[in-house]
């Protein structure tokens, strides 16, 4: 499915402030004929740097006082891989390839030490595989609530938990968490989503089942097959759309993607959805 | 100086546990002629894999309900790259490697991101290079106590600053929480350290301070000439020695580090010490 | 029913330390017939204190260096309020005595203020009274495990709901957070208990509902109609059974209790239990 | 000094809810010549409640849906106890009325027990007394940051430590942190404080030293010798000046104090003050 997306941001900068942007539709094999424009105003000398194995592309600029604004747009064919999610199966830790294996330890927003046992209690005796990581998103859907202004910027899973309410970063905090706890590698994912509604920079994650990434969103809040990635990281704290060093201001933020050829609403999937090629078990000998 | 060193850690694995290794000597340039053996017993089939740019090489192990035991030995001589400290100067934000900048995230146990202030008043208007990083470890060395048992694998920066207690592991969590909250890329990095009384794997951080890593130890217990790589990473939730994946108990653990061909005792050096080479600033266009 | 119940606590005094103990009965009502002997080796002056409304008692001894006990042993005919739980109903906040606000109140180990939507989420449409703080009991039995060692004296009930673990105290500061999240006044108990085996200082908590203060305890250990009351407070912060000021180690500690006249084991009560009198309202005009 | 106080307090209550509001000056001995009004408007019963040893003045009132507004104004003459601080003395643990030792224990937003060898490391060499507590308001003073909207109504003393940053609440919870930990037992204190600019309702401390309670302001923002005590609590969690139990949203607040009868603005004194009598060493024998 081919859609076109975008955003723009805009800044008010009080002193002179490095930004660094990850906004770009990463360069997966499954991102078919990407066109984009990226442009900056003032015009400003910027530096781009592609992570190795993420993908994630960022774009640095440092902007003096005054105001700076970003303008994205991309025209992408999402070829998402579909299978029925009761073929999807965990692996042995011990067949997992070793460079998976970061994917397991805590990070900054995700103390998956602390919430062992909690994730032993809830997850452990479910059928494994991807239906335990959807059993998973179901539990949070059913208990947490979604609500716009309950987390900021340094809350944590476990705060989330406690609170039982978050935004789409917390809920894929919160799975992140669990999945770590039950030894599924996990990663965060930043995108574009078709079908969220308002539209935003879009959280949610994937697990590593079967040899590949899977991807799950417990806010159920748009399509897993329209799902456009721009980064993976650990957890948020890797991936943020804009990290400014400096003094300055958010002034106007707007985010879009729509089909490119227009056609009916997606239906929700039920298919197991993936956007990437399997890893080739590189790093194990 | 060439030294050897080596260690021998035993476990009774009372369920199938895969074991990830972290204890072999990394491959840097500057760990010349390196010779070295690692046997497992009982002999079991290994995985390894070596980590493209950090060269933290693992080795994993599953391992059946016994006995196991690892015993790794090895010879390397170790050539550092000293400086005059006043002549290493911090980066200006903006002229980093872009690869460089995830060592400036807030991590699992360095929420730097809460420690802004903190060491904004503590450390904003020292001079700024090499002798801030210094200032910020000799601050450490005389705030905070040095104390077995005062923390464990779940202590946070946060909760050592707090306590105003820690082991090495603190110690560094701390520096680099502070050099983080300032803009200065820091990273954990566990070592063999020549002269640590009692011997045992030791932790210290470096700083990327005109163009290159630069080795700092808070804790004052080893020469900063005389520590030999394992692994860099984050913080220590990413470079455990030893990361077992099921039910074991560790029986027995021994570490050493001594000179090759013996001589005095090394004096505390007060050069800025670096043991890999300058970054290719690669990644940057 | 009478019982015999008593402790012994022994402490090798390093330095001079000041003992606050909280181990003696409970001077209530329907403690009847209390005969108790207190004894301190060696014999040293102390301080007696208590509490006006909550009738705990204090006894505060400043010891020297060397070894110190304490000796309590009591017989006591506790005389049980019963009545059927389902008329035991919980008030409306605006019809509580004002002297009960305050253990509507979060404490040093109940932030019941974060867990107000936890509470809410799983507890607020169940049928109110002494059926829904029993409700909450058996969702702490269900969900939470009892686990020696899992806590020590610095853990928050936020802590024990995420480790879904802890030990008596910890199901009472849970059941204390979650009620008064739902503006139930609650405050905890210590108490010799019939029945726990090992025999121990147990912690139960008390909920006021329909004038007056009824039992609870999460972790089904003991006889709700078989706990002597020793003291109450808002959390275990305020009724440790000792708070030593200086330096000491304790060195041997013996808690029993016992029926007078011996007879058979108590059966598990399925009474709503109060061992205290109505409050007599007064405070309010 | 004869003083005119009061406040004007609005809220538009959405559902029915439960004011419990602690806004009247205290009934000291101190506060000669009390002449006060109170009113609520609309016209609804209320009840009140003064806590026994604080004198805490409580008013409830169940408010229906619509607007509710409470108007409090007084005239009281303040009559300081001064003395020169290097008078005043800490006391011995052992000769403070037992009593007064639940002013040593941690409590919601005070986790003392956590910062015992922070406060050690950095207070307990200090000459003892009043000038301790003045050195640790010092302290204070100077390492953390006023900062409005630093800090919100769960924020412990933990949190503004590592912050550096707060408003007087967290002050004065800094404070008492470091004094609990230091064996000083110490109160939070809510009142009216002539000085203040803008004026609000104003949070103190008060330590009990030489056999009565005095007073101490680590933000330096109002005087000493003009404050006129609302209510005295563990902490913040206590004595907040409303205390709503239902839903409701403030729409306006004004609170003031001048001097009767006029005159020069009072000098900030730096004489020791107390405004209560003795404690009377009740409850000790």
């Amino acid at each position: 499915m081919r859609y076109k997306l975008g955003c723009n941001l805009s800044y008010r900068v009080e002193s002179e402030t490095l930004f660094i942007f990850n906004v770009e539709v990463a360069e997966l094999v499954r991102h078919k004929e990407l066109r984009e424009t990226l442009s900056i105003t003032p015009d400003l000398p910027w530096r781009r740097y592609t992570v190795p194995d993420a993908k994630n592309r960022y774009t640095g600029v440092l902007a003096p006082p005054g105001d700076l604004s970003l303008s994205y747009s991309a025209e992408v064919d999402l070829q998402v891989h579909r299978a029925d999610p009761a073929t999807v199966d965990e692996m042995p830790l011990s067949t997992l390839p070793l460079d998976i294996l970061p994917f397991l330890l805590p990070s900054r927003f995700v103390s998956s030490d602390r919430l062992a046992l909690f994730a032993e209690r809830e997850f452990s005796r479910l059928p494994k595989g991807h239906q335990r990581v959807t059993a998973i998103c179901n539990w949070l859907y059913e208990n947490i609530d979604y609500k716009r202004g309950s987390s900021d910027e340094e809350t944590t899973a476990d705060e989330s938990l406690l609170k039982r309410a978050g935004v789409c970063r917390d809920f894929a905090h919160l799975g992140i968490a669990f999945c770590r706890a039950l030894n599924i590698p996990v990663r965060f994912v930043s995108c574009y989503a078709y079908g969220l509604e308002p539209c935003d920079f879009h959280a949610v994650f994937e697990a590593y089942l079967a040899g590949r990434w899977w991807l799950f969103d417990a806010t159920r809040q748009a399509n897993l097959d329209g799902l456009v990635r721009i980064g993976v990281g650990r957890d948020a704290a890797e991936i943020a759309f804009a990290m400014p060093y400096g003094t300055m201001e958010p002034t106007g933020m707007n985010i879009w993607i729509e089909r490119a050829h227009g056609g009916e609403p997606a239906q929700r999937t039920t298919d197991a959805i993936s956007t990437e090629e399997p890893a080739p078990n590189a790093g194990a000998s």
